[in-house]
């Protein structure tokens, strides 16, 4: 008996983990090589930098243009992971590190400042293939939480790390580790001081409300990427730094598998950006995999039911972008505007910005 | 266009809100009043205290008997306060006050033991009526993590909380804090003192397995309780430790809305236990719900399809309890046993620990 527990266990622990890497490269190899043959195989990404009250009217031609240039930089990276064979993880942690490192963006080097002035990021990716994922909430050095949070499914055991900890095992894991400083930006300062003021008069006025337009908007701007790759893998990731003046350690759904981040070879993959509370009440990722599974609803029907209907009901604001096995994508929101760009296996690129744009 | 953000803004922040106190307690009596005039309402209440390796061999005659009565003590409270017009929520949370009080669960007092030999402590509480919901990761001064997790959810804008961040909310809103020493048992630091022996042992033979059957059994013992009040309303929560010799502030499955706590009038409410890196990958919680609501199923068939197929098939072990808004109560495991108990409207009560029993 103690023995099949422990076969148990030891099996356990290897359908718990990603294939070594050697064996992930040969079979990569392996499949470019069947891929000559198979050339209707597709493959596809999409991406989000956050949804939100984002009006043209205030925006400025150069933001613009900013914003669309760095969506289709981090965008092409995955694209061509994905064309020259690569998996679907790799596309998405590649494209989420860009986003990670520019300043434009709620997630890594743009993060959002917690109440007390420091930035606690949030970060989860998981494996359409194996159903394996992993997550970390409020780390405070580490320069790609994205990575971190593959790490944390490959090299451990446990699927969510957090604070210290997880901190610790970046260290033991040898990933780049920043002062944080490096997460420090004028515009996310400003932001804080922004939220606080209000948050003061509040207090003074004796209302209750917590939230208002500007708090409600400072949570927006979490980066997200969902990929599928020739080899029918779907993989999603998401990354922020949570919302501005957040307190009390408060975790989102960014790092949450089944709310902010959920990956399905037999349905989809699916990253969310928004109002955290109640994309974490709503389940939305996993909600979208479970009409596609439970109700056979193609993609498109599915994200709008989960995006337009029962997300809105709750009261809740946000989007997500959504990518099938057979490369279709949905990006849905019920915000004004979501960054957003996808990309075909024929190379074709969209990239938006507002409601209207295609 | 400012003030309809700020409108939806506060809007949003109350249906993210219980409602306040009084206000609730005049629904209760109202409804109670009612309740004359409705004697065919029903309610039901079900609990568990882990789920695991329990074999009647490894068992004295006397640990069996003083987990009998823990279980019956704790479910009779929730059943009294269900008979009396009291809320599920109420019920669930004073429920799980009781196992978390007792050294016998792997909850509150009798938490188990991080690798660190500190006690780190999740929990979180759903209620089906609104979708509310609140949570907390990682506390270790906190006496009844279930309360502070309800705390998190009514009075505060977020739904998971974390490590100091927790601790500093749960003293600002006056919880009964304790001394971390307070958790300390002599039978949970002997489980960490096994699980760090064997641990080394294997490190020094290089064998890569984390787990054995002796590091798998050491994580359950999680509580939990689902419950349904007379006005049809459902409730889940769950509370535990974590595992033993858990490291780099893992977050289990216990403070993950839907995959440790779930509950929706609309269908279900559930409350789990076991492995939880296998709880999150699986969502199981809402999943159960996501089959009651989606593909019509029975919360029997429900409960088995993901706990015997989908978590079974994934490597995961474990259980849950769950009760629908008609009152009918689901257990389910796939370990060799699992701590239970239900009670229903007429007062039957049963209560199981080995597979066999009903």
């Amino acid at each position: 008996m103690k023995k099949l527990a422990f076969l148990i266990a030891f099996v356990g622990f290897f359908s718990c983990k990603e294939q070594p890497k050697e064996t992930v490269e040969t079979s990569i190899r392996e499949v470019q090589k069947e891929e000559v043959k198979k050339p209707e195989e597709t493959f596809g990404i999409a991406i989000h930098g956050g949804a939100g009250t984002i009006l043209k009217k205030n925006m400025t031609p150069e933001k613009e243009t900013a914003y669309k240039a760095k969506l289709e930089e981090a965008i092409k990276v995955g694209h061509a992971i994905l064309k020259n064979g690569g998996t679907s993880m790799d596309a998405v942690q590649k494209t989420i590190n860009v986003l990670e490192d520019s300043p434009l963006f709620n997630a890594g080097k743009g993060a959002v400042f917690t109440s007390k002035g420091t930035n606690e990021m949030d970060a989860s990716i998981m494996d359409g293939n194996s159903l394996n994922a992993g997550a970390v909430a409020g780390v405070t050095t580490v320069k790609n939480p994205i990575n971190l949070a593959r790490e944390v499914m490959v090299n451990s055991p446990h699927v969510m790390l957090s604070g210290k900890g997880a901190e610790q095992f970046a260290k033991e894991r040898d990933l780049e580790l920043v002062n944080p400083s490096y997460f420090f930006t004028e515009d996310r300062m400003k932001s804080l001081e922004r939220v606080k003021e209000v948050e003061k008069a509040k207090e003074a006025n004796k209302t209750v409300a917590f939230y208002d337009s500007v708090i409600k908007d400072a949570k927006f701007g979490t980066v997200g990427c969902v990929a599928l790759d020739i080899r029918g893998n779907l993989a999603a990731g998401t990354s922020t730094g949570g919302m501005t003046n957040k307190k009390w350690n408060r975790i989102g759904d960014s790092p949450i598998i089944g709310a902010g981040t959920y990956a399905n070879n037999a349905t989809c993959a699916v990253s969310s950006t928004g109002w955290g509370e109640y994309f974490i009440r709503g389940m939305v990722a996993y909600d979208i995999s479970a009409l596609v599974e439970y109700k056979g609803l193609s993609l498109k029907d599915a994200t709008k039911e989960v995006i337009q209907k029962k997300l809105t009901k709750l009261g809740g604001t946000g989007g997500v972008v959504a990518i099938d096995s057979k490369g279709n994508v949905s990006m849905d929101f019920n915000t004004a505007g979501m960054y957003r760009a996808t990309m075909n296996a024929d190379g074709e690129l969209t990239v938006g910005i507002y409601k209207d744009e295609e």
